[in-house]
């Protein structure tokens, strides 16, 4: 049985052509039988690439290839399966990654170091390549550059929507199309970029300005996210740049002309990041989490996180409880300085603890109301500092038990 | 609708007198109705005290008090409830702690610094402490030795079972009983002691040295276990040695006179902090994680607690999945050093995966018929070292989603 949509999907944007870019996806049969499980897509020559990867000590074969490949800041072709993630698979994963470069590298015409790969699914078994390169000659002839719908739907595990996201920038005076597409939904915690995310763009940036901005970009989107603290091997966050709008050459340095790109990716980083939350697994409440005062914003960070990922404070939401000694201790078992009679707690806007205790003639009427809703939103004040900082994550729901009890069976 | 018992409940072990102790239990209607919730210990005088914490941030008023009480080293009383944690409640809090103190050490006739105070429930809702104060006189009248197993059942919250462990052991020849009970079940991990637990001997030994020992055994026992990763604002662990007992005087350092007595003492210890885990909110296996192979002992611990704490390796464990591909991400997600194409990774005493690979021609049967039990094994080797650590931990299920979703209403 297929789970149902998770009842804080968005409508996935529509998704104009990125100028320089074709994709494609088809089926390759790697472990789900009747839908796409394999994207592909092709760059204009010239196109620089950055990315950010996961910090797990434990990555997978295609994290290592796209780490290496990511030195020569040039990429003509991007290849994604879902199904199985090529991780802890020793020498047939690096067989894999090297059968399936060599074999899009042929088709594209390219060296195999401007391939880039993704793969996301079940980890520890061996990947079935010849699947893969069996099916790329298929693809190749269907480039489009329409295909971004695809190639969302193609890269989706225990994801119930497409995920992608689309921004507009001047450079300029050129206007210019950032779009992306991301999947996600467990195994998803904020230790650099999360789960895989492709983002191009038609400006003409050079390798280390690309780098700068998606590592800037990253740090304010997908590492404010979390479903249930679970670092994945796989994560993979990768930014092309096909060069093919003209406007005025970017100095290295980036510097005011770019403020609207910058803008403008940061909005795309967001909205994928913040569609893979609405994606949790089981989730059924999207919960924003705000730390203020704080010593230091990193401290507020992790504090914040102490509260998005106990699964104390994570039911209390689910069954609509606005049970705020769980977000206290939460706040306690951060290891972060924090001064219990400072502190305070808001559920939906209406402070309920002002320094260390209960507001006198508190209402819980109002703040019953917002648990009953679909957007939570939670801040803490530690009357510390100036530290603050925001992360987002949903509850936990029978559904995540549901999901993850029985995903490989 | 109360819970089922836990399908790991331990039968409760016969508890004989520990001389010095008596004990009581009531019912104070502080958040209950019609159990007991309150109990009471007193102790000989000249008993000595050691006490261990939770390292949270944002302590309830009864471990400040606590903390407070245990420098003189001297304690004739304890009081415990159950239903209300008296934490986050700023000045009410401390005068509750107080009020309490006062009233128990009127009956008893001691200093209110002897006495010793805990509380477990809700947090953030005022200590109605007059219910207790009211109550503390009839069970004060009750006082007996052989109140054990009432008090066992009157600190119980979410609890399923009541916990108690008992141990004799000789000290130059005269045989000393060590007696404890323990109640936890959620917000359940190991940074410092964790829940309620109280320990006591006949035994007659100085403050310090009973600190130090009871230190030792919390870190190998208290310390090793994990249910959700979230660490209570309450957790104590109270040991008592009213020295009623007539041995040999034991050496300021210990030394090997105590052998016997620090191992009944750590058997204590360990039958209840295993209790408290097969006890886990919505627990159906218990699970042990052992890790070897890693840089240092610390470095272990933290990968187990990785381990142990992973949802993701919960949730598949509840679903009698051996999915060690799970137990791999967490190995990375640790943040500790490993080396992917060192590490072995074995479940139910079967090597599954070796130097970063799947084991060839390995046989799922004996695992997946492991997997269908109710103890767990999980052994990693990083292949890095000689550090190494064992945890506890129990699997993530609907019961606990049922039993937190609502547990304030």
């Amino acid at each position: 049985m297929p789970p149902s949509i998770s009842p804080l999907a968005v409508p996935l944007p529509e998704l104009p052509p990125v100028p320089g870019v074709r994709l494609a996806a088809g089926a390759a049969g790697i472990r789900y039988q009747g839908r796409p499980d394999l994207m592909l897509a092709e760059f204009a020559p010239g196109t620089t690439v950055a990315g950010v990867f996961t910090r797990n000590r434990c990555p997978g074969a295609p994290v290592d290839w796209c780490r290496a490949a990511l030195r020569s800041g040039r990429a003509r072709v991007l290849v994604a399966n879902a199904g199985n993630a090529n991780v802890f698979t020793g020498r047939a994963g690096r067989e894999a990654v090297e059968a399936t470069a060599v074999a899009a590298a042929g088709l594209i015409g390219c060296p195999p170091r401007q391939v880039f790969l993704a793969s996301t699914g079940v980890i520890g078994e061996v990947l079935a390549h010849e699947r893969l390169t069996a099916a790329l000659p298929a693809l190749h002839a269907g480039l489009s550059e329409v295909g971004w719908e695809a190639a969302a739907r193609a890269i989706m595990t225990t994801d119930t929507f497409p995920k992608a996201a689309t921004r507009t920038a001047r450079i300029g005076g050129t206007e210019v199309r950032i779009s992306g597409i991301a999947k996600g939904s467990g195994m998803i915690a904020p230790d650099m970029a999360t789960l895989l995310a492709f983002i191009a763009t038609d400006a003409k940036l050079p390798m280390p300005l690309l780098q700068r901005l998606l590592t800037a970009g990253a740090a304010q989107s997908f590492n404010t996210i979390t479903v249930d603290s679970d670092t994945s091997t796989s994560d993979t966050l990768l930014l092309f740049a096909t060069g093919q709008a003209h406007h005025p050459r970017a100095r290295p340095a980036g510097g005011p002309a770019l403020r609207d790109f910058r803008s403008a990716l940061n909005g795309v980083l967001s909205d994928l990041a913040l569609a893979v939350v609405r994606d949790g697994e089981g989730a059924e409440k999207l919960i924003a989490i705000d730390v203020a005062g704080a010593i230091s914003a990193r401290s507020a960070r992790r504090i914040a996180l102490a509260i998005a990922n106990s699964p104390l404070v994570k039911t209390a939401i689910a069954g609509a409880d606005a049970n705020w000694g769980r977000i206290v201790m939460a706040v306690g078992k951060a290891g972060e300085p924090a001064d219990r009679d400072r502190l305070s707690v808001a559920v939906g806007g209406v402070w309920m603890a002002r320094n260390g205790a209960v507001v006198a003639g508190y209402d819980e009427a109002p703040v019953v109301r917002h648990m009953q809703g679909r957007e939570i939103s939670i801040a803490v004040d530690l009357g510390l500092g100036a530290g603050k900082a925001r992360v987002y994550t949903c509850d936990l729901t029978h559904g995540y038990i549901d999901i993850n009890g029985s995903y490989r069976s």
